[in-house]
């Protein structure tokens, strides 16, 4: 089963949170794989260090660098292979039910992957094995592969009139 | 702070369990209290009880009944007084940082509660709880009271290609 939570609405991420939590009720292990630097507050963090059965990992540090730095095509590649690794390597790993693509929209949306790369990771995948893809701008190709897919729609947002993001609720 | 998820995707609840369960990583508490019944998963309940900071609550045990066998009017008051008065109850206990108003849009769209009972409620809470309002349907009033709202769109659905509902994913 592929869930792909896309729009441009807060909850993205916070819903796959939910499920992962959810999940752990029944036993299943959750593996995050988080794309994107600064998505993720410390009370997440400390929140899903609670819970023994969701593992939170970073995908593709390089990303970060190449965000920051504009290093060349060649590091670029480097980091999309450590990424694809680190994917494969915990889905292989037989631990999870549950893989979370944490920003992997935005992170092929930035041609920071290529869509098939990712394609190819979800076909080669355990049966058994769902995910999670989030991030807004979802590529035309996983909205076609996934079975269920939310667009989070932002209808108000308290940006909008000047309130700053406020830690515990972390909208 | 209010926010309110509305719209007829699935990630309404399950993003206001990852609100509760990421806050718990601040220390914060959050009391999730119930307007309908069977909207949640045993799943989800026994992950709930992991976390001292999170407790799920009932509200209108009354209304289950009315739902189901079309009690008279006056049932319907009693259920409806007695579930404004365990969200008082909650409220005042200063115990809590977030409170879930979970499925209280369609409570309200369903008249099993009144608008303005809620706007009460939520007018004369301290200004330090946090509020979140869940449920397709939201009236307009919950809209223009709330500072962020998320209307979460189905795009697709496992269920529109008949697969069936699955255990620890909980789409």
């Amino acid at each position: 089963m592929i869930h792909c939570y896309t729009g441009n609405g807060k909850g993205k991420t916070t819903a796959a949170l939910g499920v992962a939590f959810r999940a752990s009720g029944y036993g299943w292990n959750t593996c995050i794989i988080q794309f994107m630097k600064g998505s993720w507050y410390t009370g997440e963090i400390d929140a899903v260090k609670l819970i023994p059965n969701i593992d939170l990992v970073q995908a593709g540090k390089g990303f970060y660098k190449i965000l920051d730095d504009k290093l060349p095509p060649s590091e670029h590649r480097r980091a999309a292979s450590e990424a694809l690794n680190v994917i494969k390597e915990r889905i292989h790993s037989g631990k999870y039910s549950i893989i979370v693509l944490d920003e992997v929209n935005v992170a092929v949306s930035l041609k920071l992957l290529k869509v098939d790369e990712i394609l190819n990771i979800l076909k080669n995948a355990p049966q058994k094995t769902h995910f999670i893809l989030t991030g807004r701008d979802a590529p035309e190709e996983f909205i076609e592969i996934a079975d269920l897919v939310t667009e989070m729609k932002e209808i108000k947002h308290p940006f909008q009139e000047g309130i700053q993001a406020q830690e515990g609720l972390d909208f």
